[in-house]
C-alpha cells in the first residue's frame, strides 16, 4: 500500500445514518465442515458483514474476503465460530457481524432391505450474529436444515377404492441458540429425527424389495403436512437439550395432484420453560 | 359433496399442537393490480395460509385456492385486502390468516434525452397478517420493492487514472404498515425515490444521447452500496407520510471486478417518533 | 443523434470472425398472445438476436429492444411473426435473425366433477430463426410447451400390499415448424393431448369428490415415464397435421421416493414420411 | 431379490416406440474431479439416462444411481470416461448412454499487485454420448466452462466525457470432442485464455492498488460482448490442438446500464479443415 492510494473508505460521512449491515454476499469457497460426524469438504455460498458507524464512509470489503479465505484454507466450519467472528469484529473495527454459510452436505444412507448406501444430499444453511453493545455482547446462531421425504394424503387414501395420492416433500427446520448450544450438538441427529415425522423417509438407492418397504410404510402411515410438522414437534424433543432456544419447523409438499403445493408451518419457543 | 365421503381434515387431532399457517404456496394466477396508478393485468406467485387450532387435524385448502380464485376473477388486488382477509378467516374459522403476493410489475420509462419510451420492469411482493386474538385484532401490510439501478465505486474513481468500475445494483425497500396505511399511497412514488438514490437510474431503451447522459451522470456521481443505502434514507422521507411504521432497505450491488456482491443495509422504525 | 456523437458500433472491424448471434437477452415485457383462444396478456422474458457481418464492430441492441417494444404495444404474438422479423432484418441490415419469448400461460380448467374452474398455469417458449442466404431463405419456428400431470409406479403398484408412489411430473413438447405451420393451429389443443399422456392430469381446484376421481385414476392409470412418454406420441398425432416436421417429447418426475428425478425422452421426425 | 417380485420393467412393451433417453436426473453427489491440474472434491449434480428398445417397458433406475455411486465412491472423474459408459451399458443391456454432470470447480488466484491469492470459482458441465449401432461405435464429449469476467463499453467511453458504463460478463464455452481429445488437455488452460478475451479478469480479493490495475486495465481495454466473442475467438487457438472438433463461445453482458443483458455469440467448426 506504500502507493499513497486516496482512501475512501475511511473518509467521514456527515449523513449520521449508521449501517446495519455491509459486507460481501455469494461468496464461493470451498469449505471443511465438521457438523459433528467427522469432517466434510463442501462448496460454500458464504455472506459476511458487519455494522457501520454514522461517520464513517465505507466499509473494508476485502478484508471480510481475506477473512473468509482464511476460513477456507484453514480452518473448520463448526457451528462455534465464535473466535473467528471476534477477530473478523476486530480486524475491521465495527460492533455488530453476521455471517451465512449455505451448502449441501451428504450423509450415507443404506436402503432399508438391500442395504446398498450411497451419499443422501442435505440443504444446511448456518447464521451467525455476533456483537456487542453498550457493555452487552451476544453470539447467536441460526441453524437451517432442509430434508427431502414424502407424504400420503389420509383425505386421498379414506376417500378413494385404491390408492391415495402422495409426493415429495421438504421439511425445513430453522432453530435458535446462543453461545449455550451444547458442544457435542449433531445435525445428523437433528436430520434423522426430520426425516422420521414424515409418511416415509427417502432412500438414495431401492431396490424392488426396498421400494416395496418404502412404498407400504408410506400407505400405512398417511399425514397431511399438517401431521408432519406435529409430528416433528413430537420428535424434536432433543432440540432442547441441545439448549436450542426455539425453532420453526415446516413441511412444503409438491402435491402431485396440484400445480401448486401445500405447506405447514409452526414455530416452538422454549424461553418461557426456562424462565420459570 | 352428497357423496358422504368421509372428511378427515375436520377429524379431532389429541397431539395439542397448534399450527400457526397452514395453506397453499405458488399457486399461478393473473391478477389485476392497482398500485395507485390505474389497473395492470400481472401473473402473480400467491401463498395463502391460516391457522390452525390444536384440536383439528387439517385445512380445507381448496377453499384457500377458491378464495384466491375469487380474487383471480372478480377483484383487484390493492393494498388495502382487509375485506378479501376477513372473509376468508370466516370461511375457514381460522384466527389469523397470513397471504403474499409476488409478481413483476411494470411502468412506462422514457430515456432522458431521446424521451423513447418502454415498459420498466419492478419486482413487487405484497404480504399480509391478519387476525384477532382475546379481542385484539390487528392487519399488517408489508410491501416490498425491488428497483434495478447502477452505481460507480468512488474508491475505485479516485484511486484510478482513468474510468471507475460500476455496476447494476439490486435496491430493496421493505415497509411494514398496518390499516392506518394511506389511502392515496402511491409505489410508483416509492419506486422514484428508489431508483434516485442509486449513481444512476436505468432505462429500457437508450439512443447515443441517452447513454453519454447516463455514463456521465454515473461517473459524476460515484457512490459505494452503503452510499445508496444511505441517500435512500435521505430520500424515503414520504414513506413516513404514507403511515409506514418502519422499513428496511438494501443495496446489492453485482460487482463488475469480483464474482461475488457487494451489500449494506439498514432499518428504520418510526414508532419512537409516534409515541413521542 | 444531432451531437454527431462518435459511432463506435459502425466501425470497420479487421478480425474476419462472423458472429452467429448478437443481441439482447432476458428483456422483461408485457405482451398480449394469441395461441389459439383469444387474447391473453403475459408478461414474457423476451430475447432477441440478429447476425453480424465479419466487417462490421457491433450491433445497433438498442433497436433491438425498439422493436421488441413496438411489439409489445401495438401487436400480438401470433405464431406466425414473419412481418415482424424482416422488419427487424431490414433495419439492422442483416442476414439472420433469432428471437425467444418465454412466458406463463393460463387456461380455464374445470373439476371433474365439482366443476369448479380456475386459471391453470402452463410454460411456453416460442423461438424463432429466420434469415437469408445466398438466395435461399428460412422460417424456423420451436414451439415448447411445458405441462404439469401426475404418475403412478407400476412397478410399486404390482409389488406393495396397498398404495403406490406417485409424484407431480412435467411432461415437455417441443416441436419444430417453418412456414408451412398451419394458421388454426391450437396450443390449447396440443396441452389437452399431453395432459392426457399421464396417469392423472392436474386440476386448480378439488372439492373431495373431485380428489377421489383424480386418486383412482391415478392408481388406475399407472405409468412409467417411459410409458408417459409412449402414450404422448401415440396422442400427439394431430402435431403432424398441423404441420410439424417433428417434436422431442419428455417427462421428467420429481419421484416421491427419492431425492432425484425419473426421466424419460423422444424424438419423432416426419422429414422422411414426407419425402416418400 | 428372493421374494420373487413382479419385474414390471423388465415385461414386453407393444407400442413400438424405442426412447432414446431413459434414466435419472438431478443426482447430487459428491465426485473427486481431475481436470487436467490436480484431484478437486466437487459436489456435482449428475444425470445419467440409457436408450431403451421398443420392445422392453422400462428401465431398471436404480442401476443407473448405482453406477454413479461406484463412481462417487471410487473413481475419479477425467474426461476420459469411456470405461464407465461401456460397463453402464452393458449392465443395462442398451445402446445408447448419455451422462451429465455440472459442478462448481476452484482454482486459487492471486490479485495483480498485492498477489494476494484465493479459490475463484468456475462453472463446469461435462456431457457424454456414446454407444454403438449397426456396428458403428462412438464416443462424443461436450465440455461447457463458464467464466465471469467484466467488459468495459467502447461507445459509452467514445462518447461520455468521463468513465464508462462496465458489467460483470459470462463468458461461455461449449466444445465438441470425441475420443481424440488429448489425454493432456488441461482446463485450466482453457479458463485462462476466456478470462484474457475480456476486458479484464475477475479476481477474488482486490486491495486497493490492484483495483487500480484493474480499474484501469478495464478502461484502457473497452469491449462489445461482440469484441469478447471475437478475441475469445482468436485466442482459442489451443482448442483445436486439444482436438475438439468445434466450439460454441458466447459472452452475456448483465448490463450495468440496463435492466436486460447484452449477448453476442458464435460457432467455430474445425471439421472442414480436417477434410481438407
Amino acid at each position: 500500500m506504500s502507493q499513497n492510494l486516496p482512501d475512501v473508505q475511511n473518509e467521514t460521512d456527515r449523513r449520521k445514518i449508521p449501517l446495519k449491515k455491509v459486507g460481501v454476499k455469494n461468496v464461493l469457497f470451498p469449505l471443511d465442515v465438521n457438523l459433528g460426524a467427522g469432517t466434510q469438504s463442501v462448496q460454500a455460498q458464504c455472506d459476511l458483514a458487519v455494522s457501520l458507524s454514522e461517520d464513517q464512509k465505507g466499509t473494508n470489503m476485502s478484508r471480510l474476503v481475506e477473512q473468509l479465505a482464511g476460513l477456507s484454507h484453514n480452518g473448520t466450519l463448526k457451528l462455534d465460530m465464535q473466535k473467528f467472528l471476534k477477530e473478523t469484529l476486530k480486524k475491521t473495527q465495527s460492533d455488530q457481524i453476521s455471517g451465512r454459510f449455505a451448502f449441501t452436505y451428504f450423509m450415507s444412507k443404506a436402503a432399508p432391505s438391500s442395504k446398498i448406501s450411497a451419499p443422501m444430499p442435505y440443504q444446511i444453511i448456518v447464521e451467525y450474529d455476533a456483537g456487542s453493545d453498550e457493555g452487552n455482547s451476544w453470539y447467536d446462531i441460526t441453524l437451517t436444515v432442509k430434508v427431502l421425504a414424502n407424504n400420503c394424503c389420509p383425505c386421498s387414501k379414506a376417500i378413494s377404492k385404491g390408492g391415495a395420492h402422495n409426493q415429495r416433500i421438504e421439511i425445513t427446520f430453522e432453530g435458535w441458540a446462543d453461545e449455550d448450544l451444547v458442544d457435542d450438538f449433531s445435525v445428523e441427529d437433528l436430520i434423522t429425527q426430520l426425516e422420521s415425522s414424515a409418511s416415509c423417509e427417502m432412500y438414495p438407492i431401492l431396490k424392488r424389495p426396498d421400494e416395496k418397504i418404502v412404498t407400504e410404510r408410506q400407505y400405512d402411515n398417511p399425514k397431511f403436512v399438517e401431521d408432519v410438522v406435529r409430528d416433528a414437534v413430537k420428535n424434536l424433543k432433543a432440540v432442547h437439550e441441545w439448549h436450542f432456544m426455539g425453532y420453526k419447523v415446516s413441511a412444503q409438499a409438491f402435491e402431485s395432484i396440484h400445480a401448486h403445493d401445500a405447506y405447514a408451518e409452526t414455530e416452538v419457543f422454549f424461553v418461557e420453560d426456562e424462565a420459570s
